[in-house]
């Protein structure tokens, strides 16, 4: 082993940091890596060994899980049938040796070696997370051509950027049921994530079964929530990929469905109904600032902070709760407070009165630091949104900056006054942003603990949540984990649909169920084309759609609201539109032909669409409302291919021929339905034969 | 209430039985209905209300799910949130009622009235398991046109042919995990059915956790094993749809898992590993004689009968699996002992001529019968397999025929004997025979229990174990459930692959698992051509892959063997092939013009697809092995195209031609890589310009 050591040490001196290799599909990129000129082919004599001091069945399940996937995507049979300790042997065909037997916990050492030599590959890792990383990696080297499956030789160094790469999600607004809560795991698992957070409690839902205080589910969830059964294996299964489950209980205010059950926790006696404690008046149009003012002016239901009684139920829930949940830390929210309910009662003002507390952030204050004592009590680190901030936050609590209207210098104060951050300010996947602007995020500081990635759900469920994480997802995780030098957009969107590809075929749904909801859609009409034409939307941006209009009926937060509109199925960052933007780009600079044929074959498969669907249209009123997109997509078309004729015979567009386009993209650009174009500045290129860069940012509304 | 039962009454007594409606897509089809000419209309203030005397938590969840699946495939976002005992109204939308409160038991009464009137829908039922089974007519019944989503008016009066209506699945040779036994059951449920049978134990592996036993799951099943909080669920999950689950441990034979952590168990002291019995001598060519001579001649690993010691285990071993299956039977197979290892045991063999036992029959025979008392004391049933049947067995032991080579009155002689019967001879899905020949299944008596289909599972796993078992059960489901009357094969086709559709988008796998195994294995080339090749081919039925040649590598019933060959992924009866034929099938008695177009566009489509997978041939292992498909595909595609010019300008094919022809179609018909091409009936029909029945039967060899 020293030998390869050392040559590894040799190759990794002679290498700049981040490099991207086109021939590679590695995501997230590792820190560095040198690629040899030889293969390791594979075959069914393929073996595989860990050695451990100790049996780590961690380890061995995982490599078992890797081997099982290879042995699928070769189709190799191989001969080995199981990894166990009775298989250590130097001679394998590939030998894992890892020095210390490790759980994951943050700040573990993640960080492995990876050499594939033309005889034999060598993982080698400090400890068994290190090694897990290290299988993904290997896993994804995976090659073929005529001569059959491959490594090609390579030695790899790895380490992550930051500690903590999580993602959260919200399990309250719609609930997301454990076994779509396992494939995002075993997903995160595959790009190197070791966070998993859920928001496990809200105004709309309360998910988790607690023996002490049974009324929480039985008056809070509908019927929808986690038994601790569930939990435990949840959280045995994400510990088994290296992966931390990090429950969310956001308190004081969001506890709607928690006052259910318990109304005496609140300032007023109720009685409670889980749901949006917003009530926006619908009879009148709509009108964005009204919204705002509603939702700012409403004293939402609230935790009396000042009862002992409450402090003691809390007591008491999390003491049931650090049992259930093994981790480290735990998330209370602590987020959207306005004070207004504490303002309107006469207890807590006389006691924020007594309590020399100016405002209700004060008051908020007093009640973070008594939780904080409750959780120290049974061994917990808190964690909680960034409104928990403040000068007398104890130095060990977690603040995770989220809120776009939080100061641009948050992170630094928060750290200098020496908590430790965790950044989701600019990571919220439920934004509806291509995968690049989050891509792009530059973090204000390589002090934090690391980042973590946003999807609420009040507009996702069980049956879409894959497809709204999923693949940006990736590309955020290698934004986490990547050293930031790793930057080029157009390389991240070549790897990550190939990786999106991988981890449909591992299992996880977000293709699949899109086509699911794409034949739903079609209800029984032209599956083809109907495909075709949500291929290319995508939902409105921002909150355009949550608060834009009043397209979403007052139920949307309701548990059995269905997310079957166009804006629900239509892919967040479609592929189709980089395949085409990524043919338009190739054709107006080199003219090549096959780009020309591509790009005319596309398009005259739009410009039928609208024509094809029409029955769909006239009978489905699920798709009535994306019509206008149609007619769009197929004038547009049609103009394109006009304008490709009239470039291609060396002219110009006539100036009135060009107005006509302009209106017609004017009224293409329009958003209908809560969805749009995705392929528009594309299209535009063909009319106008230059192509724009792409918005370097989306407005919220 | 009293008057819409009069209504349903004057209906039903209108009715013959068993009649199908073309505007109908109901699976089974009920045993009478009458359909009115009215609609009920589905709008957002749609509302459900269950009367029941007890509150009845199994039908509350079933009424929600059904409820939630009705709002996602309407999309109507209905105003009521949650079904609960609050909800209960006589003005509701539609109302259920029950009169008795009832777990799934064999022989409860499944009986369900529903009337859908033009304003409102009323479901009755005597008990819990009739109101599920009539909410699954329910959502079966939803259609849709211009005007919206509604239910047609109808009064249906139903009840069940037979009591038991059951699926085997085979976990022991691939471990199936439990999310994928889930979506099992969830579509059982959806064609009505009662029984999930799962064989826990083989040679191969071993399936359960024991606590009391714990070598049994350590040793035997490579990790792959359902733990017993999983069994719970899976129970609970299976309970709530109406359905029980019987547990298979198959003994004394077939048990080399067992012994593999208990050796002290078998005749000899061993070491066990857990894996098929049978070793070919695979240098040699394949010869089918030499196979079935070996699988007759093996002295396979067995229980030792005459140890007390080994009952004692038993007795333990049941008592803690009576727990924790809570349902009544347990299977104890007993099948395909061939004596063999018991007739070379001098202590079994001192202990038959010590008790008179002529044969290794009469052995298991008593050995059988102590284990049925063990299982008695624990107030369980026994099962067995026909095997196990003898003159001696006691009258409450239920016997499964399966074995084509049991005498064809067989099923008579158990009954006269006094044995519940259930029927698996002739509903084996993994002969891959098409739906329709089990359809067509005479049962020979009306006495019998009920039916029960097998899906073993040496050649087939968790990921295509969807498209193994569905749509094909549904067929089956109905011949369980309907009148033996309801026979029109035409008329099933045309729903099962309504109902598949449904079934896909209700959450089964067949459809996207299928889609993920064809994009695996075009492995990022021409997805679309290799869809269509894939999309009529069909695995070699009966025996012919399982033991008709070499092709299964040795370790093909290992846990981690990889089921990744175009005859693990091509459907067992393709939707595509029953599309074609009718479509030729009109064409040759109407020459409608449009099925003319379709052919002409299909055959088009079949003839480029060698070309186009020429390159995908060149550079896969695992698609070189079906080149010969996709080459004769296009070259009788090319002819058809030909034979409809010919046929269609009023002339007819010369005899060179036909010849040539002939031999091309003699070429194709060769089953290669384990799959032939579905179609060939169909492309022979447009070639003679006649189509001839498909076969009534299949051989298995």
């Amino acid at each position: 082993m020293k030998i390869l050591v050392s040559i590894l040490l040799v190759f990794c001196q002679s290498l700049g940091f981040a490099q991207t290799y086109p021939s590679l599909n590695l995501m997230p990129v590792p820190k560095a890596l040198a690629l040899g000129n030889g293969r390791f082919a594979l075959v069914p004599g393929f073996t595989v060994s860990v050695m451990t001091e100790k049996t780590d069945l961690t380890l061995l399940s995982a490599t078992n899980r890797m081997f099982s996937t290879l042995n699928r995507r070769t189709g190799l049979y191989f001969k080995q049938q199981y990894i166990d300790t009775n298989s250590s042997r130097e001679s394998a065909s590939l030998v894992i040796r890892t020095h210390q037997r490790t759980g994951m916990t943050i700040g573990v050492d993640e960080s492995y070696q990876l050499v594939v030599g033309t005889k034999q590959i060598r993982l080698e890792a400090s400890t068994t997370i290190g090694a897990l990383r290290g299988l993904q990696t290997l896993l994804q080297l995976l090659d073929r051509d005529n001569t059959g499956f491959y490594f090609p030789e390579i030695s790899i160094q790895d380490a992550p950027r930051f500690a903590w790469r999580g993602l959260m999600i919200d399990v309250a607004r719609h609930f997301i049921p454990a076994e779509v809560i396992k494939r995002n795991i075993e997903a995160m698992a595959a790009v190197k994530m070791n966070v998993l957070h859920l928001h496990l409690s809200d105004d709309e839902g309360f998910r988790v079964e607690s023996k002490r205080f049974p009324l929480l589910q039985e008056k809070g969830s509908n019927g929808q929530y986690y038994t601790q059964a569930e939990i435990k294996e949840i959280i045995v299964f994400a510990q088994a990929r290296g992966i931390i489950v990090v429950p969310e209980f956001d308190i004081p205010g969001h506890t709607t469905s928690w006052l259910a059950g318990y109304p005496e926790l609140a300032t007023k006696p109720g009685p409670y109904i889980p749901g949006s404690p917003y009530h926006f008046d619908r009879s009148k149009p709509f009108d964005l600032m009204q919204v705002m003012q509603t939702v700012q002016n409403t004293a939402k239901p609230t935790f009396q902070p000042t009862k002992e009684s409450v402090y003691a139920f809390l007591d008491q829930f999390f003491g049931e709760m650090a049992n259930l949940f093994t981790g480290p830390y735990v998330h209370i929210g602590a987020d959207e407070n306005n004070g207004l309910t504490w303002k309107q009662d006469s207890l807590v003002s006389a006691f924020m009165r007594e309590n020399h507390f100016n405002t209700p952030g004060e008051m908020q204050a007093y009640f973070v630091n008594k939780v904080c004592g409750i959780l120290a009590k049974y061994g917990k680190k808190t964690i909680g949104w960034n409104e928990l901030f403040t000068k007398t936050l104890p130095k060990d609590v977690i603040v995770q900056v989220w809120s776009p209207m939080s100061p641009p210098n948050i992170v630094g104060q928060i750290l200098e006054q020496g908590n430790p951050v965790i950044l989701s300010k600019g990571i919220y996947l439920d934004h509806f942003f291509p995968a690049y602007i989050h891509y792009n995020l530059q973090f204000p500081s390589e002090e934090i603990l690391g980042g973590e990635a946003a999807q609420w759900t009040e507009i996702a469920d069980a049956e879409n949540i894959e497809t709204r994480i999923w693949p940006r997802m990736a590309a955020v995780a290698e934004r986490f984990w990547s050293p930031k030098t790793v930057r080029q957009v157009q390389d991240m969107y070549r790897r990550l649909f190939i990786i999106s590809d991988e981890l449909a075929e591992s299992g996880l749904m977000h293709q699949a169920n899109y086509d699911r909801m794409v034949r739903r859609f079609a209800d029984g009409y032209n599956v083809k084309a109907t495909k075709e034409l949500l291929d290319v939307l995508t939902p409105v941006k921002g909150y355009k759609r949550l608060f834009g209009n009043w397209s979403l009926p007052e139920s949307y937060v309701y548990p059995n609201a269905p997310m079957v509109r166009a804006a629900d199925i239509a892919m967040v960052d479609p592929e189709d539109k980089w395949t085409f933007r990524n043919l338009v780009a190739d054709y107006l600079l080199t003219k090549n032909a096959s780009s020309v044929k591509a790009i005319r074959e596309q398009l005259t498969i739009w410009s039928v669409c609208y024509q094809q669907l029409k029955p769909l249209f006239d009978s489905s009123p699920l798709a009535k409302e994306i019509e206008p997109h149609a007619k769009n997509l197929s004038a547009l078309s049609q103009s394109c291919l006009e304008a490709m004729d009239i470039y291609q015979s060396g002219k110009q567009p006539g100036n009135q021929w060009m107005a006509d386009q302009q209106t017609l993209m004017k009224t293409a650009a329009r958003s209908v339905g809560d969805v749009e174009l995705s392929v528009l500045p594309e299209l535009n290129a063909l009319i106008s034969h230059q192509l724009t860069p792409l918005p370097e940012s989306y407005s919220l509304f």
